[in-house]
């Protein structure tokens, strides 16, 4: 499709799209994935590609992740209208051990680098009961927990890790080094919902920030440091050259450890592939800083999968994990809190809601969306 | 060795320590080990396995690790006088698929279990180029990071974690759920020391909270939770029914984060080998309560190796992780801190210093030692 073509009915359907987009309107998750799947295409992504990389950010909506499923989708379609990712990556295992392997992402969309290379990490444990890769040349990959829930549908545990551009400082650093780095693995019950772990490594988001920012308030003392590295309250001392600090936030806390966690990601997704690692990682959008070396092919994503028959009885495990869920759910509470959360209960819940409800979307992704709607001639409706 | 049997040479030598034993003396690692491996081979385990638990107990004490080396041999001692562990364990896969298996302890100190399953894992990643081995069964077993250390030795990544007695509570709860579940992984230099992360899963050590309490002192707000789940500065509120905080500490820094860490370890280590998990876990020393259920076999432990070679030249490997270090090293430090640390530099720091000058001991790890001493009739001596 010619991005400069334009229908009668397609500019009919963006304007109706401009004239009913209110604030948190409610948009079908099926219909922002037809949307993504046509934006893709357009810039000749294969369909069978096309498909996954909408179903990996649609489920992140789904799941109450704002931050990475449309709401990043104008960042994709800047990065794609420049050239600078390759729509048609030939994904392809560079080094290989049996069950370990290097897969080179071709700079693709970690959209679909990622899905391609945990399936590799299935395949791999399929056969030999555990696989293990480590991915250069790509891009962002979405939410870490799409990857470790689709080892579930396999019988499988499911590790996913990616490195990303520099926002945190290690501990007693005062400046930028680190992405924040997240850690995913998924477990499932019998009766109950998986167990869904999926952390940033960092102690607050960005995004975070930005809000504070936007309403003018003020930020808890051990989420950000200035340029000179002293703890802030002030958001918009981040953007003033400031660093997001790691998981524990200072010394006392346990800030040494965030920074080991980080820093074990950077090292296993970039370090061991042969991407950009720490402060040379490529920044994710336009706007970013471009690191002045490069150390490696793009970003770094480290995927595990382990077969659980090869350590037990696939359904004694999920019986063992119940067990543990009604155990964790029953612990005493602190006064002003109804219960003990499991990791993964809050998606959970998001994730049923909004699979019924449809995702709310907020006026300036909405905006984005139409953008992307006006340059491609794709048409962006309710 | 009959433990009531000294001899009149073995007195002199006690009543010598006991004359000379200052606080902070300094023992020679050589000395202090080979009294480990008499106390081990006191209680029948066999020589190979009494030279091994001796080693990861002192490289603890040789790293700085204090808490966790001979000052928890009383402990050992205390259990395996009471038959609590099995001097002579017949460790063995109980399940397995190619790379990854079930280990059984056969309830063996943890000293001695970790390393043979850490061994199988190794053995595994030479043959599938990755080996993965959870743990049923078995006991503490000293430092996460020996077991990350020793497979720098074969080329491979190694990874780490225990589960132990409940002392940290998931975030929103107002008791003991969880241990304080460490995590281990180490990546080696070239020219460069092997950057070593080994970090508890809570906000800070049990230790801390009673050397404060012992000097009288208040703790920071943030490690610990009282009876009721507030946070609380006072130490003996741990005591008196409290609890230690995830890594994080409260929900607005990440607290759940720390909670989803410990969870993971938990559940890699105990749930998926068949062992006793979360407040279920078996103490360690006598004085703490023993759980009302058993939900499984002894502690968990979860060990995973990969072959480098597997991934990327080992040598070039070695020399990005070297670049690495340079240049986190590098980073420009807050104001008031000389430089940046890299994960392991403490220790590596204070291995080198007492590989020379010896490992000082407190006055009360010398009792116990003597005290050792004066039961089996073994000599402990400067």
């Amino acid at each position: 499709m010619n991005r400069f073509h334009q229908t009668a009915k397609t500019q009919r359907r963006i304007f109706v799209s401009i004239m009913t987009a209110r604030t948190n309107d409610m948009f079908p998750a099926e219909h922002l994935r037809n949307f993504a799947v046509q934006v893709f295409l357009h810039f000749g992504v294969p369909e069978p590609d096309a498909e996954k990389a909408s179903e990996v950010l649609i489920l992140s909506d789904l799941r109450g992740i704002d931050s990475h499923g449309v709401a990043r989708l104008h960042t994709y379609f800047d990065m794609l209208s420049l050239g600078r990712i390759n729509p048609k990556p030939n994904v392809k295992i560079i080094r290989e051990r049996k069950s370990v392997c290097t897969v080179d992402g071709d700079n693709g969309l970690g959209l679909v680098v990622g899905p391609k290379t945990n399936e590799i990490a299935m395949d791999k444990a399929e056969q030999f009961g555990s696989g293990w890769v480590s991915v250069c040349n790509t891009n962002h990959y979405g939410i870490a927990s799409y990857y470790s829930l689709e080892a579930l549908k396999r019988e499988m545990l499911g590790w996913s890790m990616t490195n990303s551009t520099k926002l945190v400082a290690p501990l007693w650093g005062a400046e930028r080094m680190l992405g924040t780095n997240p850690i995913s693995i998924a477990f499932p019950g019998k009766k109950n919902k998986p167990i869904v772990v999926d952390l940033a490594t960092s102690a607050a988001a960005y995004g975070k920030i930005e809000i504070a920012k936007r309403k003018g308030k003020t930020i808890p003392r051990g989420w950000i440091i200035n340029s000179d590295g002293d703890m802030t309250e002030q958001p918009e001392d981040m953007i003033n050259g400031g660093a997001l600090l790691p998981l524990g936030s200072e010394r006392e806390l346990g800030g040494h450890k965030g920074y080991c966690l980080s820093a074990m990601v950077d090292i296993l997704t970039s370090v061991l592939s042969g991407a950009n690692w720490g402060p040379f990682t490529p920044p994710f959008a336009l706007r970013q800083e471009i690191p002045s070396r490069s150390v490696g092919k793009g970003i770094g994503h480290f995927f595990g999968a382990m077969q659980i028959e090869g350590f037990m009885d696939v359904d004694e495990f999920k019986q063992r994990i119940d067990e543990w869920i009604e155990v964790f759910r029953n612990t005493k509470p602190v006064k002003g809190q109804k219960a003990v959360l499991i990791p993964g209960d809050p998606e959970h819940e998001e994730e049923a809601i909004r699979r019924k409800e449809g995702i709310p979307l907020i006026q300036p992704v909405i905006d984005d969306l139409i953008d992307i709607s006006k340059k491609t001639g794709i048409p962006f409706s309710l």
